[in-house]
């Protein structure tokens, strides 16, 4: 961390300022040029509060030099992060598909749902039974009771099943869930990602749609620093001004957060661009810039099109989605321990 | 709400729609142009999922025509929402001062500087115990001890107190807590949403860092629909893309909220742009633009500069601000039941 | 066009409100609900403003049905433009790749890159003689002798060259340039655009870093209404709030451009990231989605670190990239006239 | 400027840099910590190209210590810059009130609305001629006809009179043209920018849509750098993901740039929200937070709706505005030489 001192600052708050950053654990470089004078903190600067700094007479800014987060850095933890989840893993050699509907409507939806993804290719489940809904008036999800259809579904497929948890009272009720989902909207939901931390389960942790990579980082961070290392992170687009799609693909996070972290990265197209045909090119362009999986939403009843959300595909363009995918990823951009190989 | 179908529409799944728009309870009025067919509803569309219907083949845009909100429109609701709170109340002709720091540090602090806002002509003190930090390695807040800080500070001075909720299982310790804050990062946590909605409490709701008005409002429902009406919008600050200050204050948000609906608007310049010198103008702005009242940052201990966040003032920085909106009220545009007075 | 009547409008208004209309050759269709009477417009609405019609205080709002661009939209143009440049072309089967340095600094750098590129495979030259720079005090280019060196190059190898224009007054100096680029930053320049409408040229015309799709293709909807049709889109970052890269690389801008219009989509996922090591992942995702072309810098000297932008590749990474993009385009998502085949 | 190197950088590069540095005339402060090593430049800076340096293989980031402008700076020109224009002058003590019709119509209109506004004390009068219009097929505005207009307008009333230019080649008609308005989609019109460096003319530039503070002073940079001192910043809104006004007014914008800069401050809360009703508590807000002055739309006919504006004020209305500006006046933040007084 630097902190660059305004002209000529007064003395005794100077000293003030080195008393305390000495009791914080940091030396100090003190390096005077002929407009400033700049400090160099060495030492562990993660628990620094940046404003706090910034708000002194005597200092004019604050730079970061080390990044805040240490459990999701890439500097030290060279090593990529593999998470086994069921038979497969998510993150390595393997590509995770991860499909199924926005929201589990019926066992009998849902069974066919996996049935249908499975024969495709897909290689874990998801389906929504608590669901986040912008309208109270809106469908709020068939909650625990959905949740037992989706293990039903696991049963007879064995696929692991990933879905999303609103609130950390409901933790009890994931016992045998295999991948919790943390929605956009709870990336910083802090109470929620403490006790997530104190689980050992794998959780799928969703960018939040205002959410700098830093700040997904910093969420991944509160997971880890409560011992729990099987966090996925998941793009899902991102709030912009442009309107034409739901929310802008942000697929740059695949090469950047590569750098900045080993934790595997997982695309979801689906709900980035909220519409069903734009599905398929992006996730053809996320296979192809080295994702290390997709979730893609799948709606079994394309005869009854009201129920059919605008960014599901049929189980049959899904199909064609996993074929397409499958044909790029031996071409696409591959990374290892953060390089490009 | 208005369908706009696409060029000869498939006339089995136009049926289709037709019958199941019907079962919704609506009346439909169909119009034929050259190049468009457009179906207009009417009746109650506030639960109908507009993505739902845009994926339809047949459709090619959805258009609301009505507010997906209903308790909090000022259409449904003309006259202002005053909201009484201890001896004062939050809307109506009192402009509502709430002043304290950003965290409860000790019994000493939260009293010394309750009664030197209160002596500046603070009607509310705020503090907070649970504090939503985005490092996991930063003070993260005294938790139920602040709390009891707090209502000290209470008993004291008899201010009556805001401080936040970050998870729904805090609620109990709440009890004596006479406004309720939601924080930004949490407008859009939905269980804690509904759960408020069946406390008597009022709700301090502040706007999410990257949500429309028309999603505050939808959140502000939440909290409506399940029974209290007791709800306080707070602008507090947008993400953009400038980084010259924290955030981006969104001061339209004062009329354009006036004119959406009848709940009060309080302004937080601290929070939004994390800059103490930008506070007073912005808190002026606010209260000549029309705002019910203002959260603003105090903090006691100008001489222990480490311990004070970059956006708190002093309090005789506080008592300069408060003299200087108190003299420009008077001259404020203000407004009742939506229209400038 | 919709327009949405406040509830009770004041008759005179309203029939004002129509004959204006009808005086401007658009027949009306009024339907009268419980709470709102609807006007649907008929005719050619591309000349009406939106804004001045939501003026109106009997309209409580406008909704557009039919898009505000024609010359640029597929509706009227099922079939892709393609765009004969020198021996190739850009648009239709042909993947075009455009590289080259982006500042021309002498004549033997822009014709060494110029081999370099070329025996990698490159279709066309880049290379900038005019330079948009933030600061005053920052290399401006070298203007009309930058423009001679890489008509030079083209001499040399017979690569067609794309160069950047800045100001209308610059045009004759552009006589022997085969396509030009109107800059991100002039996007708007609508004086501009209608002097290139009135030039025969291939414009690229860059997205504005804070443009819509929409804007996009109306200002392609500048150069079209002069009669030029040779328009290439190209998307190159847009601004939001993430600052890990210099800018948002929007990728379903291409599925999406697809759908609205029939011109070519370049992508630049140099400047859009502004970081080299992040070029070759966003260039595979781009061809892997569908773009009909990549524009990538390439600088020639690698030894002199020093004079080497921070998103330029070494002719040795180009070659790289374009091995991995070709590889990937006969798997990659094509459309035809707009539909995916 | 800081540079942050990588860890054990290679010894021979970073001697090259070293020297590099050197011969720009910037002396190095090297100080060594156990994970950074830090190069501390002194010297002016504002030449140098941040990403350049960031492209090094043995560099990790740069940070900025002074910022890029220099003429447009406080630090170096602490003085509030005051622009005489006619008798009036835009800074100081003198608060700016410009008024007047988005678009010039006829002689008989801009004359009647000067006449109008001038009675309610504006100081000076707006009306464009040169239109940017986003549709081609858009009333582009009566280009050098309106010109005379305005100057007829300015006779008849003695208001100075400010009129956006749109190219550098309409200059010319531009000699008796009081203020030149820089419209936002020109902010980074670099050419432009140069060329009215070397005209004499006060030149108001608007803010960019998506353009930085610090963006703004580099565009004024432009102006400054070529001999003219003469600048006023005009804030009129950025784009943000809010729809609910046009743009979000950046209020904050006005204690932020008092402290960067020198120059005037004036705000557009027309253009800014589009929304005529919400311009009154936005000037009101303005005037408040220590704005130098006001821009805002005033249109003369308000029977004949039809050519209004949604952003425009009847004379009425802008007399009643004016009223309750003047009356806050002397209760607002006022600064001098960029310290709250």
């Amino acid at each position: 961390m630097i902190i660059i001192l305004k002209k000529d600052p007064e003395q005794k708050q100077l000293e003030n300022l080195k008393a305390w950053l000495a009791s914080q654990q940091l030396s100090i470089h003190e390096s005077r040029g002929d407009s400033h004078t700049i400090l160099g903190l060495v030492g562990d600067t993660s628990a620094v509060d940046i404003d706090l700094l910034r708000a002194l007479d005597i200092v004019e800014d604050v730079k970061r030099v080390q990044e805040p987060y240490k459990n999701a850095n890439r500097k030290f933890h060279e090593e990529d992060t593999i998470i086994p989840v069921g038979d497969t893993q998510i993150g390595g050699d393997i590509f995770t598909m991860i499909a199924g509907p926005c929201s589990i409507e019926s066992e009998e939806q849902i069974c066919q749902v996996a049935m249908a993804v499975k024969r495709s290719g897909a290689t874990m489940l998801r389906g929504g039974a608590f669901k986040p809904r912008t309208s109270p008036y809106a469908f709020q999800g068939l909650r625990g009771e959905g949740l037992q259809m989706l293990l039903a579904a696991h049963r007879l497929t064995g696929l692991p099943v990933v879905t999303e948890i609103m609130d950390l009272s409901q933790l009890d009720l994931f016992r045998d869930v295999d991948v919790i989902q943390v929605g956009a909207r709870n990336m910083q939901n802090f109470e929620l990602l403490k006790e997530l931390g104190r689980s050992g389960k794998p959780i799928l942790l969703k960018r939040g749609l205002a959410s700098t990579l830093q700040e997904l980082l910093m969420s991944a961070e509160y997971v880890m620093a409560g011992g729990n290392q099987n966090v996925v992170l998941c793009e899902r687009g991102i709030r912009t001004f442009e309107t034409a799609a739901r929310n802008t693909l942000d697929l740059s996070a695949v090469p950047l957060l590569k750098k900045m972290s080993h934790l595997p990265i997982v695309i979801d197209p689906s709900h980035a661009t909220g519409i069903a045909s734009v599905v398929k090119p992006m996730a053809l362009a996320a296979a192809a810039c080295g994702a290390d999986g997709l979730m893609i939403e799948v709606h079994n009843d394309p005869s009854h099109a009201l129920s059919d959300g605008a960014q599901s595909l049929t189980p049959e363009a899904f199909t064609d989605v996993m074929a397409a995918v499958q044909a790029v990823l031996p071409l696409a951009c591959r990374y290892r321990n953060g390089k490009v190989v």
